[in-house]
C-alpha cells in the first residue's frame, strides 16, 4: 500500500468519507487509491472555491469534517476565500493540498510556492507530511484537529513522493478534543445578572442556535424577561414553526447601536461581542451601549446546551416559560417584485426541513422576519464576509443531507465568484434551488459608499458598482453548466417557480429580475 | 485631499494609469477618487483572479505595471493563483489590497485576516500603509518596486482610515532599479564555450525572446552552430514570418531529456536551468545530460540584449548569419478536427501583429510548430502552471494593446477557473477571440496518471478526470456574460469562424467540439 492509499484508508476509517476535490498531477495517486478503497465519495468541483465552500457547508449540516483535495499552492489559493469563511464559521475541514515531491521542491519548478505560508492564515493546524510512512499518522492527526470542538481547518500538505512511496497501512484517529465543560462560575454570574432585573441581552450563535439551545434560551427569556438575539451572521440557525424565533443584530451600524442601546449586560453564548462589520468614519467599532458589560456564559466550542440548561435551572425557568413560534399561513404574493413580496414568496414556499443558504446581501435583508413562521428549516449565513460562499455551501449542505431541499438565496454579484458550483450540482443531481436576485449591481456598495462618507458616486465610481453592462443572463449561465433555469419578473411567477422547484428532484435556478 | 485621492494621483503621476478592480466597502474612497482624478482607467472584474491575471497580461504587453484593487484578505486570496503565475512571469503589478481601518482590526470582524501573511508568498514587496499621510509615499514606493527590472509584484495594503483621512498630496516615484549591466566575464565565458565547438544550447526566455533578442541569438547560432531554444514556458515570445523561429524544451520529461541529451553546455539567457514541471517516479528532476555544464550569460532582469550583442561581437556573428523565418502559406484545413487541422486553422487565421495566449494544454501541444510561419505575432504562456491564467491574461493584453487582436487558446478545464473574464471582455468590448477546445476532460491528467505510475485510472478515478457529465455548453456560458459565441465541429467551420472573428471588433467565443 502506498502513502496515498494509506491516507484514503485512514480518512474512511476516521469517518471522513466525502472528499470535495479539484486534483492535479501531484494528487493522481490519491485519485488512483479511490479505485481500491471503498467508502469514499469524491465530489469534483471545477474551481477550488467550490471545493472549500462545499466542505464548509457539509460540516455545518453533518457536524463531521469532509476532506478536500487541492493542487499545490495556487489550488489552495483559489480555495482561500471560502476557507476564510469556513474558519470564521468554525467548520472542521481536512484540507489536503498536494505538493511537489520532497526532492523536487528545491528546483523551483513553475508550481513551486510557499504552501505552508499560504495555509497558515486560514488554518488552525498545518503540517507537511515528510514521508510515505508518516502520511497515515499525519492524516489521522489532521482528522483529530479538524474535528476538535467546535471544528477547525486542518491543512495537510502531501508531497507527491509521500503519496507514491510504500507505507505501512492506515492509522487510527486518536483522542478528539471535545467541547469544554460548562463553567459553574459563568452560570452563577449569568444567573445573578438575570435576577438583578437590569436590562440584559442573551446573544447567541454557533451550536447554541440549534433547536435545543433556542428552546432553553426562550425559557430563560420567558422567566427573566431577558432578550435573546442571534449574531448578525451565524453558521446555522434552526427556524420556523415550532422553534423559538429570535432576531439578529442588524448589519447597519446605526440600527445595531439602536437595537443594543438599552442593554446594560450582554451575555454571550457561543457568540462574540457585537462589532461593526466594517469601520466607518465617526461610527463606533463596538456596538454595545456605553458602560454595558459583556459576560461569557459559554465560549465558542463550549458546552452551550449544558450551560443554558444550568442557567435555566439556576433562574427557575421551565419549558412552559417559552412560547414556540406559530406557523404563519402566508398569502401567496402577487404583483410586482418587492422585497416584501419576494420574502412572502420564499416564506410560503420553504418546504419542511429545508436548508436555506442566505447570500442575498441587500435584497435578503428583508427575508428574515417574514420567514420566521415558515415550515421548520435551517438558515445558513456567511461568517467570513467573503462573498461567493453561498452556492458552494449549498452544494456541500446538499451532499450532507440528501433528503433535504436546499434553497440558496443569492445576489447576482455574489454568485458570480463561484458560479462553477452549478456544474457540480448538475453532476451530482443535488436537490438545490438557486435563486439569483438580479439587481445587476453591487447594490450594497452604493450604500457603503455613502456610509464611509465618500459622498454620492459620480459617473466613474458608479461604473465600478454596476453590473448592467452587459446584463448577466443567469438562465444561460445555468444552462451552460447543465442546470435548468427560468427567469421571473413578478411575484406570482416567482412563488410558483420556487414552489415547483422544491418538489422537483435535482438542481434548478430561478433568476429574479429586480 | 484624502489618502485615497493622494494614492490615485500618485498612480496616475507614476504612469500606472490602468486599475483592474473588484472593490468592496473598504475601497470605496479609492473608487470615489476616480471621479475627481483624470487619467485612471478602471476595469471591473467580477472575480479577483480575472483582476490579477489581467494585470499580468497588461504588464507582459505594455512593459509597465497596472494596479489592482482587491477587497481585504479573501479578495487577495481569490487573486493569488494568478499572482503566482504573474510572479513566475516576472510581471510588475501594483497590487493594492484594502484593509479594515487600523483601529478596527483588533476587533476581529468577519473579514479580518492576516493579509500580509497571504501576500508574502506571491509578492516581492509588501507594505501596510500606516496612515493617510504615508499612503502617497508608500504608493510611489510600490510603483518603484513593481517596476524594478524585470518586474515584481508589490502589494500595498491600504487600511480604510488611511484612505479617508486627510493627506498631503501625491508623491513622485523615486529611482527605479533598472536591468543589471551585462557581465563581461559571462560574455567571455560564453564566447569561449561557443568557440570550443562542444555541443552547446543557448536557452532563452523572458525579454530575450523579443524580436531583437531572437535575431541576435540566430546570428550567434548561424556563426557558431550552437542550438538556440526557448524554455518550455515563456512570458512572451515574438514569432512568425520575419522573426527567428526556435523550438521550446518539451513538457514531457522523456522528450525533454532526449532533446537535451547531446548538449555539453547550456548557456542561459534570462532563462533557468531546465527542470521537470513535476517529479515522476524514476525520472529526473533536472533535464540536462549527465555532466553537462550550465552557464549564465544573463540573469532574468539583466541586460539580455546587450549581453547577446556582446556575445555576437565576441564570436564574430553578423546579421547575415541569421536566417529569418519565411512566411508559410497555409492551406485552409478541411475535414475532421484533429490536432493537425486545428493547428493549421490557427496558423492560417492569425492576423498580423496578433497576441496569442496559449492555455490549450494537451490540445495545444501541437500548435507551436505549425504556427511558426504564420503572420508576425506574440505568443504568451503560463509561467506558474496554475490553470485559469489564459482568459484573464488575454483581457489584460487587450487593454494594453487596443490595436491588436488577441486570440486566447483555452482548454475547457482551464477556462472554467476564471470564466468571469468574458464579462469584462464584453463590458470593455475588447478585441479578443476565445477558442475553447472542448474535449470535456482534464485530458492532461489522464497522461499524468500514467506518468506518476498510478497505472490506468479505474471507474472512480476516471470520474474525477472527466468533465462530460454534464457537458459544458460554452456558447451558453458566453451568452450569459454578453459574449457572442459559436460552436464548431469540423476544420472548415473552425477556420472560417476564427478568421471572421479576428476581423470583427469586440469579443467572440468559439467552442471547438473535439
Amino acid at each position: 500500500m502506498n502513502g496515498a492509499e494509506s491516507l484514503v484508508r485512514t480518512l474512511v476509517a476516521g469517518k471522513v468519507d466525502v472528499c470535495f476535490t479539484n486534483p492535479g498531477t501531484s494528487e493522481m495517486h490519491f485519485v488512483s487509491a479511490l479505485d481500491r478503497v471503498d467508502g469514499m465519495r469524491c465530489v469534483l468541483g471545477l474551481f477550488e472555491g467550490v471545493v472549500t465552500g462545499a466542505a464548509d457547508g457539509y460540516y455545518r449540516m453533518k457536524g463531521t469534517p469532509a476532506s478536500t483535495l487541492l493542487h499545490l499552492g495556487p489550488g489552495l489559493g483559489n480555495g482561500i476565500a471560502n476557507l476564510h469563511n469556513a474558519k470564521k464559521a468554525s467548520s472542521g475541514i481536512v484540507n489536503i493540498v498536494g505538493q511537489h515531491a520532497t526532492y523536487h521542491i528545491e528546483h523551483n519548478a513553475p508550481l513551486t510556492s510557499d504552501i505552508e505560508g499560504l495555509a497558515r492564515p486560514v488554518s488552525a493546524w498545518v503540517r507537511t507530511s515528510p514521508n510515505a510512512k508518516s502520511v497515515a499518522r499525519d492524516g489521522a492527526a489532521a482528522i483529530a484537529a479538524a474535528s476538535a470542538a467546535p471544528g477547525q481547518i486542518a491543512t495537510l500538505i502531501l508531497p507527491a513522493d509521500t503519496a507514491w512511496n510504500e507505507a505501512d497501512g492506515f492509522a487510527e484517529v486518536g483522542e478528539i478534543s471535545q467541547r469544554a465543560a460548562l463553567s459553574g462560575t459563568a452560570v452563577d454570574n449569568a444567573a445573578k445578572i438575570l435576577k438583578s432585573g437590569e436590562p440584559t441581552l442573551i446573544l447567541m450563535s454557533h451550536r447554541a442556535l440549534r433547536e435545543d439551545g433556542l428552546a432553553l434560551a426562550a425559557q430563560i427569556s420567558g422567566k427573566t424577561g431577558a432578550k435573546v438575539m442571534a449574531q448578525g451572521s451565524n453558521p446555522r440557525m434552526a427556524r420556523g414553526a415550532g422553534r423559538y424565533s429570535i432576531d439578529r443584530v442588524p448589519y447597519v451600524v446605526d440600527l445595531a447601536v439602536n437595537t443594543l442601546k438599552d442593554f446594560r449586560h450582554i451575555i454571550l453564548v457561543e457568540a462574540v461581542e457585537p462589532v461593526a462589520f466594517f469601520a466607518y468614519p465617526d461610527k463606533p467599532s463596538l456596538l454595545k451601549a456605553d458602560g454595558a458589560k459583556v459576560h461569557s456564559l459559554c465560549e465558542i466550542g463550549g458546552d452551550c446546551i449544558g450551560s443554558l440548561q444550568a442557567l435555566a435551572d439556576a433562574v427557575g425557568a421551565k419549558p412552559s416559560d417559552a412560547k414556540p413560534q406559530q406557523h404563519a399561513e402566508i398569502v401567496k404574493p402577487t404583483g410586482a417584485l418587492t422585497h416584501a413580496s419576494i420574502a412572502a414568496a420564499i416564506a410560503a414556499a420553504i418546504p419542511e426541513n429545508a436548508i436555506v443558504v442566505d447570500e442575498a446581501v441587500t435584497t435578503g435583508r428583508a427575508f428574515f422576519a417574514p420567514t420566521a413562521g415558515a415550515k421548520p428549516h435551517d438558515w445558513l449565513q456567511n461568517m467570513g464576509g467573503s462573498i461567493g460562499y453561498g452556492t458552494p455551501v449549498a452544494t456541500g449542505a446538499a451532499v450532507a443531507c440528501p433528503d433535504r431541499r436546499v434553497i440558496a438565496l443569492e445576489g447576482d454579484g455574489s454568485a458570480m465568484y463561484t458560479l462553477q458550483s452549478l456544474w457540480t450540482q448538475a453532476r451530482e443531481q443535488l436537490d438545490i434551488t438557486t435563486v439569483i436576485f438580479a439587481n445587476r449591481t453591487y447594490e450594497i456598495l452604493k450604500g457603503e459608499f455613502t456610509n464611509v462618507q465618500a459622498g454620492s458616486p459620480g459617473k466613474k465610481a458608479v461604473d465600478m458598482l454596476n453590473l448592467d453592462r452587459p446584463a448577466l443572463d443567469w438562465v444561460s449561465l445555468a444552462k451552460g453548466m447543465g442546470v435548468p433555469g427560468v427567469s421571473v419578473s413578478n411575484a406570482e411567477d416567482f412563488h410558483k417557480e420556487l414552489a415547483n422547484s422544491v418538489k422537483t428532484p435535482g438542481p434548478r435556478l430561478i433568476e429574479v429580475l429586480m
